[in-house]
């Protein structure tokens, strides 16, 4: 198995990427290599300070970088050679089977689209984010790429996300959520009134009925939907909340002696950065968003989310799913 | 000034309501008086319960009184002596001067706005919110009583929202945003985009633009505004969240000694109850509503709130703004 990580993601590329690559190489099977895509000077000279670079680490040069200036919509055409265009181009052609990236999300969402094409069916690919509950980590989905969804829409996610949920997070029968503002069948907006009618009918969806906002950290569901812009929203805020309250809280421990509080262990079960990616869904390939500000672990994480989806078949069975 | 409020709203009524009456005429001025509404004999039961209960603390006998079971829309017709009702009326009647309720978020909302009526203009009477910030409170609104809102109802909003916060909040020239996907002008779906144009265009709005919901927190405005759907979603998410995270950390702090962590001064930053209820605006009148749960703090808050709405003359200073 073949995974390209785009070296020229993050904000500190290609640092976090090589760092991160290497961690994944010590963790996965021998089957899986990686390929770093990039410019071949700048990441020569970052593995250079690495020690016992395996094999199993390649280089494939792209001289040109998307940055944010770029307008995602364009970055194919005009960016042929950048290492967001190559890299997937190299899973299209068949030279590898999945791509991770921390470059500009709307690029890598633009080129992803566009390269690895729709999956037949699939009018709106969604992408996932994955979310700390009092359980277990949950799927969002959408969280961005689809906003003014439709209803189909949103009964689509849900086979992508139950699929994903199976395939890559050891969820034998996921449990699917739609987020609402109420728990009764005819809560909601017009949105959420008809999904629920079309979830409640679909075959092979595990639907448990309306989420509220306050249900979500409790982690009642494996898969949650709801249309790009409320994921969009919940997800920021999620993020920024964590940091706001664990601040809070951090200056109420000063001058606690180190060691009795693991504060550790909260930032990690808050940590975005321990999930990995945010995988595209519903494309004929396998394609995983991170953050700008990855640090390695978030890259080795995604690396490897990436590894499960190709092992566990994820786009086949997705395509299958979808042909019920 | 007299301030109705509802003696039988609580899970635990009537006594968080005697005791928030009684601490809410401690800290007032001589000016205040309390009217209790609900079942005479059990409040005075409740009263019975207190020394030195103060004259200013008034009955008014309601026999009836608004379950869960009752659907919020005919609460008025079909439940005329309930104590939602009956206080709503008072308001109307010229007897009292703004309601308090910790009963039926529905019913609350339907009999005052089916009592006290909209102002003239006001098409969606919103409900607000406080979110506590890093930096100060803001109010969100709507926070739940119209979905699939229109454009120049998020205006309405913004003015509503803009009145309360300098009459209530003591904000001088409240900033208002857009909560959005994205900060550019152009970003987030149809309703954003449209709703941004016309308050980039709005007269007496002091807008800052498009608000992400990694902005929350930070404190940027005193006044966001989204649809009901959104804000809802929102709210109860992060009731939730806070609670989440404080017991994580919480477990994390077993065995620190008692005294070296205020943990108190967090849940206090983090209590919705500190801040009182969620107004409803646009109204000839004023009307607040508590969570079921209310302690009597937030019940003395909530009346502190309704106190600073009538002294500033929030409801003229909302039907003048409208107006311009």
């Amino acid at each position: 198995m073949r995974i390209v990580l785009d070296a020229m993601g993050t904000d500190a590329a290609p640092s976090p990427e090589v760092e991160g690559a290497l961690m994944a190489l010590r963790d996965a099977g021998e089957e899986v290599e990686i390929v770093l895509v990039g410019d071949e000077s700048v990441i020569r000279a970052e593995m250079a300070k690495h020690a016992d670079v395996p094999t199993r680490l390649h280089l494939r040069h792209a001289p040109d970088r998307v940055t944010a200036a770029d307008s995602p919509a364009t970055v194919v055409r005009r960016k042929p050679e950048s290492s967001i265009v190559v890299g997937l181009r190299m899973q299209k052609d068949g030279e590898a089977d999945a791509f991770v990236s921390a470059g500009s999300t709307g690029a890598v969402m633009a080129a992803s689209l566009f390269t690895l094409r729709p999956l037949p069916g699939v009018e709106r690919p969604p992408v996932g984010t994955l979310l700390p509950t009092a359980r277990d980590l949950c799927l969002l989905l959408d969280a961005g790429a689809n906003i003014d969804c439709k209803p189909q829409h949103l009964v689509q996610f849900a086979h992508l996300g139950s699929v994903y949920a199976k395939d890559t997070m050891e969820r034998e029968n996921p449990r699917v959520g739609l987020l609402n503002i109420g728990e009764e069948p005819g809560k909601g907006n017009d949105l959420t009134i008809e999904t629920f009618e079309l979830l409640s009918a679909a075959q092979g969806i595990n639907f448990i009925g309306n989420i509220e906002g306050r249900d979500i950290v409790e982690g009642q569901c494996d898969v949650i939907v709801c249309d790009g812009f409320v994921g969009n929203v919940l997800l920021k805020f999620y993020e920024s909340v964590a940091g706001y309250i664990v601040n809070l809280l951090r200056s109420e421990l000063d001058g606690v002696e180190d060691g009795l509080v693991d504060l550790e262990h909260v930032f990690r079960v808050l940590d975005y950065a321990e999930y990995g990616g945010a995988p595209l869904l519903g494309l004929g390939g396998v394609s995983i968003i991170c953050h700008g500000e990855s640090p390695p672990k978030a890259i080795r994480n995604a690396l490897s989310v990436a590894a499960r989806a190709v092992r566990s078949d994820l786009v086949k069975h997705s395509a299958e799913d979808l042909q019920l």
